[in-house]
């Protein structure tokens, strides 16, 4: 589905039994690995991709890995394993993937439903086979936090430490809330066709769905910023195309556009407008309705004390699972956060019992994470020294 | 468009001339009033309504209009009027109105844009029908308080002083994004036809965009007091109906529905899924698609310094604007709001010369403006004295 894969391994299961006890036939992860085992195979450090992201995690962390000394992740040091999700279209089995034995057909709306555990599990099976005996640390953000969680259970003979970064220990309501207006808005265009949709994809609500993200991931003060009540008069926002000299990311980006005077009543485009338009626009050109349905009802499965500890309360049960996790921790908050709130990382801070909070500051709220890469890794290096 | 509208009085001008320059013939403005003119005809609080509310005061704000002597707008003193705003489904002129000289017809996509300034215009034409010399008070709260800012600038002969609750002195970025989502979601649903929809409107686009309002207008706090992650799973959440045993929109509201165990791995619903289909379903009962666009068009117009010294900065025109408002300005902000943050409203307190600002604690983020009466009441009765 996206353009173009990244350069990548695969590997592949002839038959992994889901949580669900469902059974995906030739079950593919696409991998990236930069560095080398050291002798002992214990130099790993496996990153944990975010829902929209792939196993290339030098497109969008680069600042963490860029090979010099001041990089947190040093590949002259560590062995550093990053492995696609299930269900993302970033080459492993996902709703785009062909159906074994089918042909050309795609799963679609048929591929199975899978969970953050089932990832974990799946990603041990490819640790298994490169010969890795023990990981120096997993570190995630996001929902790439809930599967280096889950990671972490395998107790800390296997996996040494862990970061988790603007995530949680379960799926609340409030992040719920928002995959539920995202999944009725690709919902409500009928092109979505439940899932069947082949060569006509319901672009429009997913274009619609990621400018939902997208509120999620900002905040009021990151956009007043950028954009104000600046507008486009011009030309038709619509035409504003990537490779344009426009590039509506960045607060510079209505230079050489027709701006309007601030105040006029004209029935002009604002920048903002324009702005998530385009992030609907480059959505749709790397991503698959089904696969992001797919992610949504995942992050909404993943909870650390589901089936677990299940004769306690919830309140017990959680801290009964959080105490489990010995391993060094360190949780990154970011405070303007507004999908994962502080609160919640606060909270596994507290639980986990050995570890170390730091907060991440940033305007931009959740995607700070990914926005916020030379304070991340200022925070990171300490700890991977 | 909504099942029923209230009990309220009509009038009607023949040719109303926009802002834009549009004219609308036979403009029907829908009012309501409790009280009675005193001989001064100057005992006049003029409330204006939300985005999504009507003229019904009462309705949706009865704790400040019991009419005992707590209550902060005694009808025994006070005459209070709220008129329903241009291009709302209430009774006033709107894309559901029927186009004059058209027979059945009715405006829909055709209905000319209108602004906060347009609906101030024709709410004091309405109110110089009545006869009325000074208003004693202006109160509004999030569209509403647009409104309050534009009417408090006829000047402090006319009107008196003005209550500004959980609203802004122009929307911003982070507002249109809101609203632009909401948009894109209701064009994502190919029943809309531009607006061009009769017996089949765009219900589940509608429906998915309330649910982004919905999020817009509470927190993540309140939700994970209201719902954690407890689900449904004896029946279809489809089936949950207003009417039910059940009321989803209460913490209360699961008695007496099959709930899971909390950690089972099942696909059943959420019970924040349940109440936010619940809320998009009866939105769709009371709301029309046009006129939801519409409003949504209006607010993004709004902006007290547009046409309004331009030769001066942006920053200064605000200035400039705020200190011509010389009345006494009751400020309240809501900490918890997520859609126009207090941020905004310390804002326009320090800009107007004469205001006092209170904090209305609420859990619930902007909607704390409506399930807060009883606070509010509190914080309106000393300035109302």
């Amino acid at each position: 589905m996206p353009d173009k894969l990244p350069t990548q391994f695969y590997t592949t299961i002839d038959e992994f039994v889901l949580e669900s006890g469902e059974i995906i036939f030739d079950a593919t992860v696409a991998f990236i690995i930069k560095g080398r085992l050291d002798i002992l195979r214990s130099n790993v450090v496996v990153i944990c991709h975010a829902l929209s992201g792939s196993a290339d995690f030098e497109d969008w962390w680069s600042l963490l890995f860029s090979g010099n000394e001041k990089a947190a992740l040093d590949p002259e040091r560590f062995c550093i394993i990053c492995c696609n999700c299930l269900g993302s279209p970033y080459g492993s089995s996902s709703p785009v993937s062909s159906k074994p034995g089918d042909g050309t057909a795609f799963y679609g709306p048929s591929f199975p439903k899978t969970t953050i555990r089932d990832d974990v599990r799946i990603q041990k099976y490819v640790l298994d086979q490169l010969g890795v005996r023990s990981i120096h640390s997993v570190i995630g953000a996001s929902m790439g936090g809930m599967l280096a969680l889950e990671w972490s259970l395998f107790g800390e003979d296997y996996v040494r430490s862990l970061v988790l970064i603007a995530t949680t220990a379960r799926q609340g309501p409030w992040a719920i809330a928002w995959a539920e207006n995202q999944r009725a808005t690709i919902k409500a265009d009928a092109k979505y066709r439940e899932g069947f949709y082949t060569d006509d994809p319901p672009v429009a609500g997913l274009g619609a769905a990621r400018m939902s993200a997208m509120l999620s991931y900002r905040t009021h003060k990151s956009f007043d910023k950028r954009f104000g009540r600046r507008r486009l008069l011009a030309r038709s926002v619509e035409d504003v195309r990537p490779g344009d000299n426009v590039n509506p990311c960045t607060s510079m980006s209505l230079e050489g556009m027709s701006l309007s005077g601030h105040r006029s009543n004209k029935q002009p485009t604002f920048a903002v407008q324009s702005y998530l338009r385009y992030q609907a626009e480059k959505f749709n050109e790397r991503f698959d309705t089904n696969c992001y349905i797919h992610l949504l009802d995942k992050i909404d499965s993943h909870d650390i004390i589901r089936g677990r500890y299940e004769n306690l309360s919830d309140g017990d049960a959680m801290e009964a699972v959080l105490r489990q996790i010995q391993q060094p921790a360190l949780v990154v908050g970011i405070p303007t956060d507004g999908l994962y709130p502080l609160s919640e990382q606060l909270a596994l801070a507290k639980g986990l019992p050995n570890a170390t909070f730091y907060a991440l500051e940033s305007e931009d709220g959740h995607d700070g994470f990914l926005l916020e890469g030379k304070k991340l890794n200022c925070i990171l290096k300490p700890f991977f020294n």
